[in-house]
């Protein structure tokens, strides 16, 4: 924890070496997996011009974007200019403007880097966090989907998170859904909304929020209710989207979708399920959620977004895409996930005349790939060094006082059985090697 | 080039595939050599209270920093609460202070990311760069400062920088050749500054600042800046400084740094150079340039700064670094630095029947580690998707249309020669391997 006066802006976190290092093993795995299905990778700034933001999220959406104050003269002014990147979907759709022709078609991207949002921080809710997404922009095909769920699934299992399944929807399944019951078109956006919280609230709970804020009939609430939540909603759900055409131009996408993907990841591990709906209005198509085993909520999603990039201020180019939740995946890896390197060699300093040769052990050390550490203390003693090494968790000191250099010969500890050895400067590395090779 | 309304905010770039595997490899090669070190990574947020960053780069600095407009009802004030990250120095100080006996002691630290200032953008210069700083902190050994060194320039031989010389002085060597010419110590400062720009203005006109702006007498001028450019220069110093006991202890610094260092990086490659003094004013021992054949200006630099930490917010505690020209290296190396990985096998898509194989033998081959991507256009012309294989610069292509699908096999093109292979869908990994391996 830090002292309070120095602690990092609310909000946000300072990540020292064992926490960054488990960190950028989960992003490196992941990348790996993306690079091996052809996502391209993409960096844009931190900030973007502020009307490129504004309008884009919504009114809840605005207000949590960190703004920046214009500078110079225009400072007093108290307006800003330029905001903090929110996501990463509104500077892909600014690329896919800038640079259209100059991009692969499709154009597969993968993106990893922080995004800032003012919320109010609480348990596992930051203002700075990574987000990890991949897309294809400018495919209609199922098989861009199916790529995008494939990915997602491989990198979550890539990054060690098992047992977790793939639950598949589809929009125009959603709306041939409300067509069937009579939702009347206006409010089915506001209907989807309430629907979606099936997964947090009882099922009386969503119907009379259905009938009291959407205006839907008790019957028609409770029909569609109970239809959704019930053992047999698969089934049932089957027949009743039948009856209208977007129902089944929906079902059949979602079937597409899993017969491609299936053979991949599972069939167990991806079905059809008919009360997920995703909060984010912008989904025209497949939509998919990834929930694992004793977590609640998702730590993955994504779907189909044919229209976004238009309103987001790029060309009208079909896309889908999918975004792990990075954070909560880290959260639950722990620390324990990366074994931390271990220091190869600490090499101790006993007198003066003897640095410059330990600087040279040293440099002979990590030219061999060694990590390796010279005692920077002022200390001449040996004992306090060795209580150093241990510290850095040293698998070998090096010791060369008088004595050794008069043998022209450097002792090398092995700090795991307290062995020791005489060897040769000039043989340091392939001693350590082959003692490397002989431990257990 | 992006279309004018698309670019991203002035000052700041795009890294589309290309140029960030260029970026990124540059990084991960520095990484390596400062993890050899045990030089351990740090991350801190992107912005800092603004109060932990005002007032510490001095007032041209202050109204070069970003500043983050207060949020909700305070926005209307027009004030700002936070600043976005200006340099990595002031947040290792605030670090240093917030887990202060957490760190290992020495705390050997690497950092490499963006920092933001609102300089007016030109050639080369950009309000979001990245920076890459070694340093260490709790320790006054002379060890320290030769590991700084030894570290950067490593790094820049790792990123294939050649025909590099690293300068070296000492702010008390300073001291004492202004302390031997009867400088006085009230203008010492401003003195250093100007003769700071004897690497890019004459002789004469430094001597003119020195005397109509630092109020030096004309004889002193002139004989100090004679001293300083004489090709005799080091000697002349080094008999000048032995005069004073500031020079005297400066000079000796300069000399177990070298004797330190020049044994790893090769004695032709660093030397005492009496007229380095480095803009900055917080150094306070050993100061050091990295300068490259034909480029104008440095490619790295550090030194000893001992109570900058404090004057940071940090305790006061020893400290010496160096800092990376990373953006300037990037630039140096180009595109060229990084061959594009290769798709190793681009899929096509004959009738729909074949999707669901084709995906199952991208899944195979990515298993094995291979870059595949199946097409995702929606023509079914066998030229077509040819064509674009080609423009994925695919190794191989898989073609699996109702021919293959009977016999059991897939048609493998390679790409380079023309040639193709039936192959059995279960020995594609190992036929792509053979046929790579079996390549010139």
């Amino acid at each position: 924890m830090a002292s309070q006066q120095f602690e990092p802006p609310s909000g946000t976190r300072d990540f020292l070496a064992g926490d960054l290092r488990v960190r950028e093993h989960v992003f490196a795995t992941i990348r790996d997996v993306f690079e091996r299905y052809g996502f391209e990778p993409l960096q844009t700034p931190a900030f973007e011009r502020l009307e490129t933001l504004m309008g884009k999220y919504g009114d809840e959406g605005d207000k949590l974007i960190f703004k920046i104050l214009r500078r110079g003269e225009h400072e007093a002014s108290g307006e800003a200019d330029l905001a903090l990147r929110y996501d990463m979907t509104v500077p892909l759709a600014r690329v896919v403007a800038a640079y259209g022709s100059q991009l692969p078609t499709p154009y597969k991207r993968y993106v990893m880097g922080p995004v800032w949002r003012a919320d109010r921080p609480g348990r596992g809710r930051f203002r700075e966090f990574a987000q990890c997404d991949v897309d294809v922009v400018g495919s209609s095909s199922p098989l861009a989907d199916a790529e995008v769920v494939c990915a997602v699934a491989d990198a979550l299992s890539a990054v060690g998170v098992s047992g977790f399944s793939i639950l598949v929807n589809s929009r125009r399944a959603l709306s041939g859904l409300l067509e069937v019951y009579g939702v009347p078109a206006d409010v089915g956006g506001g209907v989807l909304i309430t629907l979606d919280k099936l997964d947090k609230q009882t099922p009386d709970e969503v119907v009379r929020e259905l009938v009291d804020t959407r205006s839907l009939d008790q019957d028609v609430a409770s029909a569609l209710v109970a239809d959704l939540t019930a053992p047999d909603a698969v089934d049932r759900l089957r027949k009743v989207l039948a009856d209208a055409e977007e129902g089944r131009a929906g079902l059949a996408e979602v079937d597409r979708l899993i017969d491609l993907a299936a053979p991949v990841i599972g069939r167990d591990r991806i079905s059809f399920t008919p009360r997920l709906v995703r909060g984010l209005d912008y989904y025209t198509g497949v939509i998919f959620e990834v929930v694992a085993d004793g977590m609640p909520g998702s730590i993955a999603s994504g779907g189909r977004y044919d229209h976004l990039i238009a309103a987001m201020g790029g060309p009208d180019v079909p896309a889908c895409g999918g975004s792990l939740g990075v954070e909560r995946i880290i959260g639950l890896l722990g620390e324990d996930a990366v074994t931390a390197t271990r220091l190869d060699a600490a090499i101790t300093i006993m007198d003066d005349e003897s640095a410059a040769d330990a600087v040279g052990f040293a440099a002979g050390l990590r030219q061999s790939g060694f990590r390796a550490e010279v005692y920077l203390g002022s200390s001449r003693k040996l004992a306090r060094q060795l209580k150093w090494a241990a510290d850095r968790r040293a698998r070998f000191t090096l010791i060369y006082g008088q004595q050794e250099r008069n043998a022209g010969l450097v002792t090398v500890r092995d700090m795991d059985t307290g062995a020791q050895d005489q060897v040769p400067p000039d043989q340091l590395a392939a001693h350590l090697r082959a003692r490397l090779a002989a431990a257990p």
